[in-house]
């Protein structure tokens, strides 16, 4: 299967969220929660509600984390280690960064997938600017995952070719960002993230099965 | 005044939050929240707390926001926009991220804090090797303030000559992270964001004073 639904734009709505993982679990590879979902949540309910509903998907969290090693593993314990896979930003490094948060995370069972670039325009100002940084750290902690955008495909390209297929690519902009599905996987990613596209359409489902329509075209 | 004390520590204890402040407003200029503070709590409560008992000083909401501006601004959302001032990273770039956030953050009054590099070793592995873009992007934003580590004095330093001396410099990394007080003045930060040294301490009113001794001394 190819698609992670991003739930952001539910926010703090269980309910929604409930509804979305009811209509899609048989259809999808996983479900995103980012910090929309969280703040003012409390943070374990929106992973239980997807874990009851579909116990074999893969539940991301996208908290992005960029911050010292002691910070990431506090915002972790407020999660009591209750995800699947968390998504951390490569740009911040190794040493007092990234070897401990991949080192807890082992020790709790959890994937780490890493941030390589971006999807917006602003991601070519630095980000793409320093690939050659990036992949360094991206080797080094040797990540079950990384994030390249479907808005810029030539760097999911790159970076399949630069890490290998071991790894996988989860692809964000899909939809609601401008990329046109199928137009990551086509690139070399594994999975296309697809957030509004899905979760604000009036029949999910039925989004879900089209998209997939464009995915079996490609496979 | 020169410190910006860090709440990370005591989590969503709102209680320890407050009693912090009330010991130590007079002697401080701000207070930073981060997510462990943050997740599983209200998220306006501890903002509420800090503006209650201490009308005056600043609150920093330190989310290292790293997300597309869509994310960001509905984070922002979450805290009905109730801080003074939210830092985000400089490397995520402007057109898609940055320029939006600071354009969003200015409706409401709101100061926006770039992080230039980080206090931890790994921070030396792809921020410290990506300055000349980060600085590019610190310019364009043109941001209140920017934070650069105590522990490499020699970044506070370097950005000072590049960016002038209107921007604000806010350095962490003081206490438990290794550096001591008042070195981050030296090098020529205008606040010190200490956590641990103060927020753990046996009497953090003591510690607090003891600190600005310190810095008096570079004054």
């Amino acid at each position: 299967m190819t698609i992670i639904i991003a739930l952001d734009a539910l926010t703090t709505n269980n309910e929604a969220i409930r509804s979305i993982v009811e209509e899609t679990c048989d259809l999808v590879s996983g479900y995103k929660l980012g910090w929309p979902n969280i703040i003012g949540n409390n943070p374990i309910k929106p992973i239980e509600i997807i874990r009851n509903r579909c116990p074999n998907t893969l539940i991301v969290t996208d908290l992005k984390l960029a911050d010292i090693y002691y910070i990431m593993l506090k915002i972790l314990e407020s999660f009591k280690w209750s995800m699947d896979a968390v998504i951390a930003h490569a740009f911040i490094g190794t040493t007092g960064a990234l070897e401990e948060l991949k080192y807890a995370l082992e020790q709790h069972n959890i994937k780490l997938i890493l941030v390589a670039t971006m999807s917006h325009y602003g991601a070519s100002e630095v980000m793409d600017n320093c690939i050659t940084y990036i992949t360094y750290v991206i080797n080094q902690i040797n990540p079950w995952g990384i994030v390249a955008p479907a808005t810029r495909p030539k760097m999911i390209n790159l970076f399949r070719k630069k890490l290998g297929k071991q790894v996988k690519i989860l692809s964000p902009g899909v939809g609601a960002q401008g990329a046109t599905p199928g137009s990551a996987l086509k690139a070399g990613a594994d999975y296309e993230i697809i957030g509004r596209m899905i979760t604000l359409s009036d029949n999910p489902r039925k989004t879900v099965m089209q998209i997939l329509q464009e995915h079996r075209k490609i496979y």
